[in-house]
């Protein structure tokens, strides 16, 4: 299905020039799509050109704010499908800045949906949120029926934006689909700080031979490669069953923070790290073990992580041993 | 424990010209406490200037907006209380300017919420929440534990701003407590229209000897009287075991819209009303029937109504009877 469904469609990409909305953009060009990628580039952001530079010429790119709600109708208008990863994912961010966090997880959804209801209400939207919904796990894995229980500012401002979207399915019948997603990782993830994850910061460290911090060691986390993501998200945006869903990503196995930093200097073939007490500023919003339940998504729509941790690992850290000085 | 904890304290009330502020305020003023009233008069929300007419003299009152966040630092400083009832309440309002309900009850918390954490991080807030977070009830009773899922734009937002109290109160350890009210109803509610509840709208109608309209008719409600929800707040803000709590008001007992109608004609001795079938722009957002399990607030404060229904509608029939004139 994925093959066929959106040859020739015109597709739109909020947060198109970063980690995810890249590599979605340079999926959909193979399969004969119009995109076009929005993004605001704003530092704090995963936003940079580079990630986009192979595609540069086949798809159309607008530097603009989701805030400017005059100048979203047009770029609505028209389009079959739009893969929304616009916002802002720092927890200490949205702490130091709760109303940058407002404006860039609510305002900015808010003013792209308005757009979407007024402008083009049969577009398809998929969503990107996050397993930080779910706050501390009561149980493991944790699915979709889990309490959610956000635990910064970040994760309120996320969950506005999920609703946001389930809101304007249900009042006014737009096809939309959320993915909480969880680590992800690959080719283009902001490798400058743990603004996306704390993983990017390590891959960066250990492709410089520097040594890295791992803060606690034993927590369980699961991680899914960029192309595994990708593909849920072609499938949330094709598939009929996917309309009005909420679906959680996972990944293909369940490690510790401390064996993930193992595995890492294993493949790179050297490189050391310390392991350190979690910084006070940072304890309140630990969550300890996290891994999803996907059952939901893999019985409704067939995906399924393919991608194995260590070749993931691997595809990643060779890109940045090549590309690192475009994301310093 | 009511009767000693506020005299001489201060305290101040956003939103403290609507309907619960003020009587908040009498009650408050009556408890010998130092007073001030905030709000931003806005249409549209319950701010009325007529309500604090009988204390005007004996609390300072400041016309502003919460969004000033510059301005709201000296009048938090130095307060030993905040009842935060600031904001929107209108479902229809939120789905036609959802940034206008976004603004009034997402980033006004965060303002006030700051200052408090910059400026006067030991004082106790009691927020104001709705029962309109828990949507469509899965069973009934609804305790504090159901589901949280918000029906339209303003239940998103009322649930950000309950979620940045608890989160205020979790990382950074000030005292706060939500009520989540159900209908509440008493003299100096809004009966202009129903913004706050239809039965404000129902009770102008009635003492105005005009027919209304019932939408529905068999759904069950529950409903606090103003000066049962006023001793929540107080005890809220009075007890050490109210810190980080959430908890459901209620009422005494439980009525349908149908049978509360028949019992404002027969206190009215007149009146009429005609059933209507759901106006298509509000079906969506009906949630059939709803009453609380408030079994938590009274076993860990105390709490219970202690107003009975035809008694609070009586009382606010004749207040209504005599100074409708400034509530139209």
């Amino acid at each position: 299905m994925i093959e066929t469904a959106f040859a020739n469609r015109k597709v739109l990409i909020t947060g198109g020039a970063g980690f995810i909305g890249s590599n979605l953009a340079a999926r959909l060009v193979g399969l004969g799509a119009r995109v076009t990628v929005l993004d605001n580039l704003l530092s704090g952001c995963g936003g940079n050109l580079f990630n986009l530079e192979p595609i540069q010429d086949r798809i159309r790119i607008k530097i603009m704010d989701l805030r400017d709600d005059r100048g979203l109708l047009p770029l609505v208008e028209g389009q079959d499908y739009l893969f929304n990863l616009a916002g802002r994912s720092s927890h200490m961010d949205s702490m130091r800045d709760p109303y940058g966090d407002l404006d860039a997880n609510c305002r900015a959804h808010l003013a792209i949906l308005e757009a979407c209801r007024i402008g083009n209400p049969d577009l398809r939207i998929v969503f990107a949120s996050t397993r930080q919904l779910y706050g501390k796990p009561d149980s493991l894995p944790v699915s979709e029926q889990h309490a959610l229980r956000p635990i910064d500012i970040n994760g309120i401002h996320k969950l506005a934006g999920e609703w946001y979207h389930t809101l304007y399915h249900e009042l006014y019948g737009i096809h939309s689909c959320t993915l909480r997603l969880t680590n992800t990782y690959g080719p283009r993830m902001r490798v400058k700080d743990a603004r996306q994850t704390f993983l990017g910061l390590w891959i960066r460290l250990v492709t410089q031979n520097k040594p890295f911090e791992v803060w606690g060691g034993e927590q369980l986390r699961d991680f899914t490669y960029v192309d595994d993501a990708v593909d849920a998200f072609l499938l949330a945006a094709a598939c009929d069953a996917a309309k009005g869903q909420i679906y959680n990503l996972g990944g293909d196995s369940v490690i510790s923070l401390k064996d993930l930093a193992e595995t890492l200097i294993t493949h790179h073939k050297g490189g050391n790290y310390t392991i350190c007490a979690f910084p006070d500023d940072r304890k309140a919003i630990d969550i300890g073990d996290y891994y999803s339940d996907f059952g939901a998504i893999h019985r409704d729509l067939g995906w399924t992580p393919k991608v194995g941790l260590v070749d993931g690992l691997m595809q990643t850290m060779d890109y940045f041993r090549q590309h690192l000085q475009q994301y310093e």
